[in-house]
């Protein structure tokens, strides 16, 4: 097992790799720096002999000084980091280079245009990239790669830089991909309901189009006017109708992607099974762009049914909640579409901060509300089942008031209040947000704990997929502070490890939860992101080498994709 | 890429790696005997370094001969083996080290015990296994595994034995790891409808378990009452469930696995949702027990509803079974928890050879039989529901006669029906077995092009899962005959691969196929089973070594996982 201390953390840049997955144990309790140094003495005279020639004693040099400078800190104690000086400097050949594969106008090199593209939506994460590239096709990915592999230059692949954890944005100098321009539909099977399209798609176009043929994506999110399907599918995202159609993992039924050297690896089928082998596009699914770019994408989408209520329902308490879960998915199981909470201070933050938003349950406030939808194909029997089951819950106590949508605009104006708290919680000022897999049975006590931390310092927030057991913890204060930070991390962590959780149970590891893996995953299993056999997994597939070829003409290749950081 | 032809694929077995992988495109039109047998030099060379001292000389005297001597023909003209040489042979010091281990009872060597144990259930697979160990408990696997890697053993992982594709048997002398008596229940979590337990256990017993607690396994098959949870994972196992719940890829959320060199995975996660990195056990879920033995599952289950329907079709053509599918997608989408079919042949077949079973529609005789299941909520909804339908797919001319079951008894007489044609099928003499996934207006085709083909020597069924593209190919003569074979064989892989069809859509590839993996895999995928490097990856999380050590201390390890066959 390889591992390091927090105090040479800022070495371990030495490849992309290391923001996804070495850092990732930094901070062991177990920690052994010197191994650990001797390992990336290792690792630089590997990549030196490949690609920096006579920097490799500098680079030894530097190393064995635990400096601390040129890091940058990104919102979270642990992750400090510094531009891996392995990695060579862009220049004005490598532009001309990229101007002939792409032509002029897809080299972009606007200040204004890389700004956006340097920062997430949040404006936690920023880069200082000078290069953005818009390949319009596959074969304009594996010309990119191949070239920058061979240069050596830092790559980060960019969909719709709706992220938040800081994986789709440059740290350093990276020459940032964006796949947006790759957004064809490639077929449709309106038997199958199979959709295959590119990976630039943006979700809220896809839904559109397949449901003008009579289906729907088994996927929705509130970044879905932006977030494109190739971005979902590299972080598994996860969203509002995943209780009903379950994970990317059971969706998604093909990929075409690009390795860190330019090969395509075709894994785009449109069947339901195919058992003929391993299931090799499971693992691009959540890896977050570091095994490679995802560009075209195969996904079963389920028929759309013509029958769709949403309630808007208020509970006296958590524990009614959870009851009322229970019985939502005994009672509506196959209708159930959706399954959403919020707490008083949610709703108070959306109401403050949101222009033209109403509680639609004056004038009494309450401390939970539950947002339920149903879909099915019969408009009757579905509005009669749902309108029987909150009668019953009404009765008995679990629901202490509630509204029925009775037109699509108070629909539409029920998911706003859900949907819109990110909104709000941005416009309040800073935020720290938090997405984690609990037992529904104690997923908010760790909410009320985290406001008995905090007192009068921050408000914090807890609302999220209830029926997937998944809680968005959000602590709102009016600027970033390192005090209150101190306060979160690594509590909230250790609180969710030792509920056996996820820290990440959506939005991925990225930038600020690369180093906090331990968290969630067993050492053998972090080990597996650690040491590069693993990563050879992929790097292997491209090439024409045997086993006893390891270790030897390799190195080359482990470089490549190494340099594909997250997506 | 590395490749053989197939005068030498009888030289492919060095390792077990190769009834999986390398054999796997030995038929490819672009073969190079040359580069391969210098590759297996190679890896002879590597693994004789470690365990097989002098002998590497006389191996690479015997590889330069292309003799095909000690074959073993498994019903398939690709399907020649031999054994490895390199593996040990058991020996009296290495049975009592497992009865140290293990205990004397669990250390099996009875030849009635062993004859079971050594054939499939449809006789067409025989090994020649002298020892079959019962571990008990994830420890004494790894404990099993550990030995049998440090002698270089030969081992077979072993659920229920009820696969069609000789994966689940010795071929030679392996020894046989069944995991029958590790079948505890973990926990089960009454409302998340969570369900942790070990491999061992039979589906049918955790479907009993869980429908106690108000729930149902996501997955369904004619085997339940012998096949085991691991095994199901392990050959991703697809079933009567699978158009209502999905792939088992959405369903496991978690497993524990002991590595060829002992080392145990712990993924045994218990949450709907986790972000936290690559999603490794994707990899275990299909990979036929190549990759390690699974050895705890955590499996989400639905909850169980209360009502249930079964209705018992006819269709005049194979185009309104399409059309009735499509219309129950969308009318009974949430509702609908099977559509499976048969032709007039298969029927034929039960009736003829299976006791007490009658078709429920008598007199006539149709050409297509659907059966249609519904889950639901409410029984008095639900059914009226389907009522509604079958009425209006009668008047529409989808359905030429029908039937819904009145009572439990009905209900299994008519799943009796679908689910005894493999039974029929083994009474009526051989057999010849296809599993394939194909465009559904396509699937038909096949089965009326094989039997214009095949003319009188050979009758053959069309059924299967209709509501997942999944067609049941099965081709039954008196007895097993080469010249049928070589009428069968390539053709329906040939015929499946240029719709873009899978040649294993959920029984696995097995011995039986792993030859012709590239008909439904692109080259690159493909080569992902062959180059070494992707079997690293799991060597690879036992080891505490870095990049620099690889391809010079691991090879040891790399032996190791390959011992593990097929499960």
């Amino acid at each position: 097992m390889i591992l390091t201390s927090p105090h040479i953390s800022g070495h371990m840049t030495i490849k992309w790799f290391v923001y996804f997955s070495v850092r990732s144990i930094c901070n062991s309790k177990t920690c052994n720096p010197k191994p650990q140094i001797e390992h990336q003495k290792q690792n630089i005279q590997t990549c030196s002999r490949y690609y920096l020639g006579n920097l490799q004693a500098s680079i030894e040099t530097y190393l064995e000084k635990t400096c601390k400078i040129h890091y940058r800190s990104f919102g979270s104690t642990a992750t400090k980091i510094q531009r891996n000086p392995s990695y060579s400097a862009l220049t004005s050949d490598d532009i001309n280079h990229f101007k002939e594969i792409l032509g002029e106008k897809n080299v972009i090199q606007d200040e204004d245009r890389l700004l956006t593209a340097n920062v997430d939506w949040m404006r936690k994460y920023k880069g200082s990239s000078r290069l953005l590239l818009q390949p319009r096709s596959t074969e304009e990915v594996s010309q990119i790669l191949k070239y920058c592999n061979s240069r050596c230059l830092a790559v980060v692949p960019q969909g719709g830089n709706t992220g938040l954890v800081g994986g789709s944005v440059p740290v350093f100098d990276e020459v940032i991909i964006n796949i947006g321009s790759m957004n064809n539909i490639i077929s449709f099977d309106k038997v199958s309901g199979i959709l295959v399209c590119e990976a630039g798609c943006i979700l809220e176009n896809l839904d559109s189009f397949v449901v003008n043929q009579g289906f729907i994506m088994p996927l929705d999110l509130g970044a879905k006017g932006s977030c494109q399907i190739g971005g979902n599918v590299s972080t598994n995202a996860g969203g509002l109708r995943f209780v009903r159609y379950g994970s990317l993992h059971g969706n998604i039924l093909g990929l075409e992607a690009v390795l860190a050297n330019g090969t395509v690896l075709d894994m785009l089928a449109t069947l339901r099974k195919d058992n003929t082998g391993y299931d090799l596009k499971q693992l691009f699914i959540g890896s977050e762009g570091s095994l490679g770019i995802v560009t075209k994408v195969s996904i079963l989408t389920p028929p759309k049914l013509s029958s769709v209520n949403i309630a808007f329902l208020a509970c006296k308490d958590y524990s009614s909640c959870q009851k009322l879960l229970l019985e939502a998915k005994r009672k509506l199981g196959e209708v159930l579409s959706a399954f959403e909470f919020l707490d008083n201070q949610s709703m108070d933050m959306v109401l403050t901060h949101l222009e033209g938003v109403r509680n639609p349950l004056p004038p009494s406030t309450y401390d939970f509300y539950v947002l339920i939808e149903t879909m099915g194909s019969d408009e009757s029997y579905d509005r009669e089942k749902l309108e029987a089951f909150l009668l019953r819950s009404m009765e008995g106590g679990l629901i202490s008031d509630g509204v029925v949508a009775q037109d699509i605009n108070q629909a539409s104006s029920f998911w706003h209040i859900r949907e819109g708290i990110a909104e709000a919680l941005m416009k309040a000022g800073a935020v720290y947000k938090y997405d984690l897999s609990l037992p529904v049975e104690k997923m908010y006590n760790l909410v009320e704990e985290m406001r008995l931390r905090l007192g009068q310092s921050a408000k914090v927030l807890g609302y999220g997929h209830l029926g997937d057991a998944n809680l968005h913890l959000n602590i709102s204060t009016p600027q970033y502070d390192d005090t209150v930070l101190a306060q979160i991390e690594p509590f909230v962590y250790e609180w969710t490890s030792k509920q056996r959780g996820s820290i990440s149970a959506e939005h991925g590891l990225g930038l600020m939860k690369a180093n906090e893996i331990h968290y969630s995953k067993s050492p053998e299993t972090v080990n597996a992101f650690l040491t590069n056999p693993f990563v050879i997994l992929l790097l292997g597939l491209a090439n024409d080498h045997s086993m006893g070829e390891l270790g030897n003409d390799h190195e080359d290749i482990f470089t490549a994709a190494l340099i594909i950081k997250i997506h």
